[in-house]
C-alpha cells in the first residue's frame, strides 16, 4: 500500500504484515510489543473462537458469542492497522503480500493464514456436505438442520421424512465426534417436545470414521470413552470405511451400504490455506509449509517470513508432529512476536542477549473434546502437576468448560456464552435456534461492480445475488 | 390438511387456524384456553420482537436475542400446532387457508399475517434501499453498513470514500429515527477508535421526511424534542421532501437535490401483507381489511374470520385508526382470544353471559421511540396515574428501556439483552459488529426440488443458491 495511506504516526516504521486473525495472528498481534507498524489482513472483519463454532451450528449459541471484531480488539494499539481483505498471493523475493486490491510491502510477514476444509479432490460434494470453518458455514449447517426437521414435520413420504431424519457426519475427529454428540441431543432432548407430528428421538444419527479408533490423537482409552460415551447417546458409529460418494439424497460408504439421508456433515479433512501454493517452494502434507526450527523460512533464504499456526508444519522434541490445535498456533504467535521484537532491538541497540532465531518448543497442553451436554474426554498433555491425566464424563466436561470460557475471547463473550451454557444446560432448550435465511443482496453486488475490489465476503454475497 | 396428519390427541376438536407468530398471533395463542385444536402457521420459524429490530441492524443486538422459536413458546401447549409454512390463500366461503403445499380447513381463522414494507410502487428500489421488517433485513442492513465503512477504510477515490461514507434514511416515523439515532452513535462513538485512515465521525447521515415533523403521530413538542435530539447526534433532517429515485450511489430528492451514497436505509411505508388480497373484498388503505367492531367479518357473513393487528383496518371510540402498534395487536389477541372461547362454551352449555361480539376497545398506551444510546421520546397516552404524560431524554429512555425489557419474549432473550446493553452502554461497543455473509447453499436448493415443498426462507436461500 502506498506510503499515502499510511497514518501519518506510522510512517517510516519497519511493517510487519500479519495474514490471519486466528489464534495465531492474534495472539501474535497482542504479544508484540516491538517498535513497528503491524498491519492484520483478514477477509472476515472477526475473529472466530472455532472450538465454539459447533455450538453455533447446534444452535447452542449464537454467531455473534464466539465472534469478536478485529478492528474493536485492537481499537487502543494505534500502531495495528487492521484491513478486511483477503490475501492473494506472497512474494517472498520482494517481500511483497498481493491483496485482492493493491499491495503491501513488509519488512517482516507472519502467515498465519490458516486451515481450510478439504473433500480430497471430491470438492462437488461440498455443496451436500457442508463442513465447518466459518461462521457461515455455522449458519448454513444450522439453517439446514433445523429445516430438515419442520419439512420432516409436515412431509406425508415416510421415506423422505427418513431422510430428513437421518444425519450422517463424516470424520472422527473432533469436529465430527463434537458435532454428532451435540447434535444426538439436539434430537433427542431439545426437539423432543417441539415437534407434534414427528419424533425426533428416533432421528438416526451416524458417524462414519475412516479409522479403527475415533479421536486418533487422543490416548486409546480415551478413544473408547468417547466411543462409548457417543454410542449412550444414540449415534451409530461406522469404522474403518470412507465416503465414497454423497448426493443430495445419500452417501455411499466404502463397505457398499448407502445411507439415504438430507443432511451430510464434513469433518474429515484440513488443509492449509491455498495462499501456500503461492510461495513456490515445496511443501509439506496437507498444504503446509516446512518451516525452520524458529518457524520462519531462514534456511531458503527467506529469515523475515514466518509460519505460524495451521500453516505451519514441523515437529515437536519427540519428531510428532504439532498438531493444529488452539495451544499450539496461540505458541506460535508468542514465539514469533519475541523473535521479531529482539530482530527490531538489535537493529537500534542489542538488548541482552535476546535470541533472535531461537528454536520453536511445543508445550503440549494436551486436548479435549465435549460429547453433549455433560459429557467429554480430556487428556492433559505436559501440563505439570497433572501431567498426563486421563478425564472422561463430567469431570472432563467442566474441565472443558472452564477451559474455554477462559480462553473466549472479549468480556461480552464470556459472560453472554456463560450465560447461555447455564440457560440451556438447565433447561436443555436452545435460544438461538432461529433459521436466519441468507437473501438476494443486491446493493453489495453492485458494490462489486463499483470502484472499490471487494473481499471474498462479499464475493460470496455476489453469489447470493445473481439469483 | 388430512386427519392423518393431526395428532391423534387432537383429532375432532373445532380447529383455529392462527396466520402468522407475531404478537397479535402470539398472544392470541397464548391467551387462547378454549377446548380446541390451534394450528399456528408462520414463514419464519420464530417470534420476532420487532421493535428492536432495528438494534440488530445497528449491530446493538445479536439476531437471536430477539427472536424466539415458536415451538419452543408453546412446547407444553399440546394442543397447539406450529407449522413453518407460508398461507398463500384464504377462502373465507369454503373455510380453507391454502399454504404452499396443503390446504388448511379451519372452524374458525385468526389471520394476524402482518404488514409489508412498501415502495409505494417502485419496488425496484428495494435493491438499494433495504427495508427492516425481517432479521434477513437486519442482518443484511448490518453487512452492507460494516462493509461500506470497512470498503472505505481502503478506498483511494475519495468521492466513493464519501458515498461510503454517507447514510441516507427514507421515513421520519420511529424506524427511520430509530435506525437514525443509533447509525448516528456508531458513526461517531463506536466506529471512531476504530478505523486508521478514515474518520467514522465525519459520516453523512441524513434523515429524509416526506412530512413537516417526525413521529408525525406524537405530540407536537415531542416531534420536535426528537429532532433537536436527533440534530444533537449530528442527523441531518431533511422536511417536506419525498424521494423521486433510488440508484446504487444516489438518491433524488423531490426537492431536486441528489445525494450521492452507497447506503439507503427504507423506513417508510407498511402496508399489509398481500394474503389480504385473496380475500375478495374491498380492502382499506394499505391493503389492510376493515372489520367490524369486533374484528370479524361478521356483517360480511364470516363471523368466524377475525383479522388482528396490522392487518385489521379499525378505529378508535374518537374514530381515530387504531395504530399499527405492538400494544394494539397484543389487545386485539387477546379480544379474539376471549371471543372463540365464549363461542366454544355456548356450543357446550352458555357459560354465564360471555360476550360472543363484543367490539374491541383500544386502550391507547402510548408510544415511545428511542434516539440512540441515551436518548428517546415517550407519551404515556391513556395510562392511568400518568396520562398524557410527555417525556424526552434520558429519563424517557430508561422508561423505554424497562417497557422493551420487560416485554421481550423469553428468559434468556430478556437477560441476553440486558447484558447485551449495560455493556455497550458502559463500553461502547457493539459486540454483535460481526459481517456475516449469506453464501451458496445448494443443500438446500436441492431440497426445494425434492418432494418437500418449501417454506418461503427456502425460497430465499433458492434466489441465493442459482448464484
Amino acid at each position: 500500500m502506498d506510503d499515502m495511506h499510511v497514518p501519518p504516526a506510522l510512517r517510516g516504521l519497519p511493517h510487519v504484515v500479519v495474514l490471519g486473525a486466528g489464534f495465531a495472528g492474534l495472539t501474535f498481534c497482542r504479544a508484540f510489543k516491538g517498535h513497528a507498524r503491524v498491519t492484520l489482513v483478514d477477509k472476515q472483519n472477526h475473529h472466530l473462537f472455532q472450538p465454539l463454532l459447533y455450538q453455533v451450528a447446534m444452535a447452542g449459541l449464537s454467531a455473534t458469542e464466539i465472534a469478536a471484531p478485529a478492528r474493536a480488539l485492537f481499537r487502543k494499539r494505534r500502531n495495528v492497522v487492521v484491513l478486511m481483505d483477503e490475501a492473494e498471493s506472497i512474494d517472498l523475493n520482494k517481500r511483497e503480500v498481493k491483496l485482492t486490491d493493491h499491495t503491501l510491502e513488509y519488512d517482516y510477514l507472519v502467515c498465519a493464514a490458516g486451515g481450510e476444509k478439504t473433500y480430497f479432490g471430491n470438492e462437488q460434494w461440498e455443496q451436500w456436505a457442508p463442513g465447518l470453518k466459518t461462521l457461515e458455514d455455522a449458519m448454513r449447517i444450522r439453517r439446514h438442520l433445523l429445516t430438515s426437521f419442520e419439512k420432516a414435520e409436515t412431509e406425508t413420504d415416510t421415506g423422505e421424512q427418513r431422510r430428513l431424519m437421518t444425519i450422517v457426519i463424516v470424520g472422527g475427529g473432533p469436529t465430527g465426534v463434537e458435532l454428532a454428540g451435540s447434535m444426538a441431543e439436539l434430537c433427542r432432548q431439545v426437539f423432543r417436545a417441539d415437534f407434534r407430528r414427528i419424533d425426533p428421538t428416533t432421528a438416526r444419527i451416524v458417524l462414519v470414521h475412516s479409522g479403527d479408533r475415533i479421536l486418533e490423537e487422543y490416548p486409546e482409552d480415551l478413544s473408547d470413552s468417547a466411543k462409548r460415551q457417543l454410542q449412550s447417546l444414540g449415534v451409530e458409529i461406522v469404522f474403518n470405511q470412507k465416503v465414497v460418494d454423497v448426493q443430495a439424497d445419500h452417501v455411499k460408504l466404502s463397505g457398499g451400504e448407502t445411507i439415504d439421508t438430507r443432511n451430510v456433515l464434513w469433518g474429515a479433512g484440513v488443509k492449509a490455506n491455498d495462499l501456500t501454493k503461492s510461495l513456490g517452494i515445496e511443501l509439506a502434507r496437507g498444504g503446509r509449509v516446512p518451516v525452520d526450527a524458529d518457524l520462519s523460512l531462514a534456511s531458503r533464504g527467506f529469515a523475515d517470513a514466518f509460519f505460524i499456526g495451521d500453516v505451519a508444519s514441523i515437529t515437536d522434541e519427540d519428531g510428532d508432529p504439532v498438531p493444529g490445535v488452539a495451544p499450539a498456533a496461540i505458541q506460535m504467535g508468542k514465539h514469533v512476536a519475541k523473535l521479531i521484537e529482539a530482530r527490531l532491538d538489535r537493529q537500534i541497540a542489542r538488548s541482552e542477549g535476546a535470541e533472535t532465531n531461537a528454536p520453536f518448543r511445543y508445550w503440549d497442553k494436551g486436548m479435549m473434546a465435549t460429547i453433549g451436554r455433560k459429557r467429554a474426554v480430556a487428556w492433559t498433555g505436559d501440563i505439570p502437576l497433572i501431567r498426563g491425566l486421563k478425564l472422561s464424563g463430567f469431570v472432563a466436561w467442566l474441565g472443558w468448560l472452564f477451559v474455554h470460557i477462559l480462553y473466549l475471547v472479549g468480556f461480552r463473550n464470556r459472560v453472554g456464552v456463560l450465560l447461555s451454557w447455564i440457560y440451556s444446560y438447565f433447561t436443555f432448550r436452545r435460544g438461538a435456534r432461529i433459521i436466519i435465511s441468507p437473501e438476494k443482496d443486491v446493493v453489495d453486488r453492485d458494490a462489486m461492480t463499483s470502484s472499490v475490489r471487494v473481499p471474498k465476503p462479499q464475493d460470496k454475497v455476489e453469489a447470493g445475488a445473481t439469483g
